[in-house]
């Protein structure tokens, strides 16, 4: 008699499979208002460790964190043609405050770039102010009609980035810096996912960007989810708001901007590219529990072996906790951990005391061995790093093994069932982009022939890469 | 001729004295919704280490970090009689969304209560998962009709934590724990603040809260300012939201209850408490930058010395920063460091240099003296330990020197015109609590005779501790 599995096999129906490690996990649940979640506290922990990495490169590249109100006067929007257009039909609008109807009604944010820029506009006197760099740690609304835990809620949290430059260049530089510096850095060495970088097409940028750099990630099943984003706003924002600056040689100048932005949809991006059958795989450098360990039963030596291997580990270095929930059986807690996707167990019970050793399981690689107690500390580390760097290799791979080379529409549409195509981008041009979009497929970014970020979009030799996107 | 004073003398107008510091220290500004902020840089950052530090004893407290939705239904608030009934007036209600007028509508949340509460009932089966300790980081909502930067704001940003437990005595001691190890112990030790612990009146009370333990600070002008409030809340939303645990005996029970929160308006409390006439004086336990190192004036020596000292104040474990802005007029710069408070000021030119020492300018005590460079590393560790401690000593001070104790409702109106009352509870009761309530003045809170935290609203003895408040 076989078990029945934990989760909705992925080969049977991925989505489904990503729901059920959610919920099962204890990542989120659905909030009552269709389209929020609520983020669980294991969820939550992953979120702030992902917030403490992301938000020390951000403070590296120089910007510091601020906060701007949740609340936007809805003619704020209009100021910036484009950006009104891209983000009235997801306003959540406020009629009504403090007991009465509003004389104008305010909107809650969906991005600041609006009410962040008539602040930057008051701040920036001269170019001793520039460049101007911000970060805000929120939560926005967008409201979402197909909502995908993580993926698409309608409340998410993020960071987002806004700065001011005195040229052209320097903006342009400081969108790929955080593009390359702070996302890619982040993704590929803290998340373990392989990144594929490259620019968004006219169709597919930002409302009211000149030029959207982008991340997009490969799930287990083939698809693309955008990661980062990173625009050069060009001087259409600093126009709509008037943001000007004094230059060292008198001159009345508008500034050069940028903004930039990564999500809680990371959190969907390491299930759905991570996760197993049995469950999540958290990358160690990542993992607020790096290592359990688990007293198998009731037993008052286990226990004190297994908080005495506890401390050991969190002496050198390990984020361990230890697992005494006794009352609970063992074969539960250990589905639990599988499900949760934390990196190291150590296993202890009254057997293994005898030969001072305790079963070691690997969650990456799904491998279990006894190992003598007293090499723990020096183990436990090392599995740890091997594990982190196997998880990018098995995320790479699996885009290498994907991704087709194309020459046709059709054929592109066919590869993108089963994974990624690739395939001139002057060949394909906004017409063949619209009848990819008619299939359900989108272009998810450019890269030059060299694999590098293209300078331009209309660049010879780029190459489109398409997809079907969560 | 004397220079004009940087900001309104605190003893011509106290409330403009606060504008002209929040604005000009560059702390935050207003947002275009009447009674939104913009949180600047500086006052972000030192919002940042608040958080830091509270987190940090939250997560002792055995309390972990999760995320709900800030738009709940309408009707979850009405669930709990009390509750919406002292919300209600406060609420910003979205009735659109999506380009589409919504079925109900929902409203910003203006507390968690209620939508923490929904998931707890899902949450909580048996008593193995009690007891349930969560906290959150967020943004609320409470329109404000009379605003006024970061003490009431229409959106603010705390922390709300959320608890149940098997009996009322387990819910009763965190809260207190709370109140004492988590609130006091950080606005004491790290704020500077002395604050004063006590219970609120029925009439004070949290709405739905069957006792309240409040910490109250005082201004620098006499008033009282509330800083944060840890509920015991029975078990009232637990039978409003259906939260029943299977205890150990096989009984379903109904969870006992706290919620405890703190805000932004402490930010206001540290101007209010510290500032002074040049501007604010942060303590060094909190301040993101506890040394600037001004370099005086352009030279390539001075400003590789401040440089040096900059790097081994770092070493020595002092948040040290160089100001080395030559092209801005080294008074402005002073001025501007004494407005935002940083506690140590180092000012090295090109004298110093000849001298090998360098000015060594105390914002706490406003004191300076000479300092040879090579004492540095050592003594500033020392002035900014002993600063700390001076801080909390004039907050103490004051307190004393301006609490009277009273025995009429008269007298308590006349004494809070500069300072706070005392006279006993049971004299005075919630008709003299009404008739003070009619002259502007409120019961902040009821302590016992021996200066602790009554365990009872009744119980004899109380004292009750009068103010106007902001």
């Amino acid at each position: 008699m076989s078990k029945a599995p934990v989760l909705t096999p992925r080969a049977d129906d991925f989505p489904r499979w990503y729901q059920d490690l959610v919920s099962k996990a204890e990542l989120a649940d659905n909030g009552p208002v269709r389209g929020t979640m609520v983020i669980r506290p294991y969820g939550y922990g992953l979120w702030e460790r992902m917030q403490r990495e992301l938000d020390d490169r951000i403070k590296d590249a120089g910007a510091a964190n601020a906060y701007f109100p949740l609340l936007i006067p809805e003619s704020y929007l209009a100021r910036e043609a484009e950006h009104v257009e891209g983000f009235a039909p997801e306003l959540a609008v406020v009629t009504h405050g403090g007991g009465s109807e509003l004389e104008e009604p305010v909107v809650v944010r969906p991005t600041s770039e609006t009410i962040v820029n008539a602040s930057f506009a008051k701040w920036v006197q001269s170019y001793r102010e520039l460049p101007l760099l911000i970060n805000q740690w929120a939560n926005v609304v967008r409201w979402e009609l197909r909502p995908r835990v993580f993926l698409r809620t309608t409340e998410f949290l993020w960071q987002e980035g806004h700065t001011a430059h005195a040229t052209y260049e320097e903006a342009r530089d400081y969108a790929a810096h955080i593009h390359r510096n702070v996302y890619a850095d982040f993704m590929e060495r803290v998340l373990a996912l392989d990144v594929l970088l490259g620019c968004k097409t006219p169709r597919e940028r930002f409302a009211g960007a000149v030029n959207t750099l982008t991340l997009e990630g490969m799930t287990g099943d083939g698809k693309a989810l955008q990661l980062g984003t990173s625009h050069e706003l060009g001087q259409g924002f600093a126009k709509s708001f008037g943001i000007r600056y004094l230059s060292r040689e008198g001159r009345r100048e508008h500034v050069w901007q940028t903004s930039w932005g990564s999500t809680t949809r990371m959190l969907g991006a390491l299930v759905m590219t991570h996760g197993d059958d049995a469950g999540l795989r958290v990358p160690p450098r990542l993992a607020p529990t790096q290592a359990v360990v688990v007293a198998v039963r009731e037993d008052d030596a286990v226990l004190a072996k297994a908080r005495e291997i506890g401390r050991r580990l969190t002496e050198a270095g390990v984020r361990a906790r230890v697992d005494d929930r006794v009352d609970t059986p063992f074969g539960r807690r250990a589905v639990d951990w599988e499900l949760k996707g934390v990196p190291v167990r150590i296993e202890i019970g009254p057997r293994d005391l005898e030969s001072d050793t305790a079963m070691l399981v690997r969650r990456v690689p799904d491998d279990r061995a006894p190992v003598p107690i007293e090499a723990l500390p020096a183990t436990v580390p090392r599995v740890l790093t091997e594990d982190q760097a196997l998880l990018l290799a098995q995320s790479r791979e699996r885009r290498a093994e994907r991704t087709a080379e194309v020459r046709t529409v059709a054929e592109a549409v066919e590869a993108a069932r089963t994974g990624w195509a690739r395939l001139p981008w002057d060949t394909l041009g906004p017409e063949g982009e619209a009848r990819l979009a008619e299939r359900g497929v989108s272009v998810r970014c450019l890269v030059a022939a060299d694999g590098s970020v293209p300078e331009r979009v209309d660049q010879p030799g780029n190459i489109a890469v398409v997809a079907r996107a969560y």
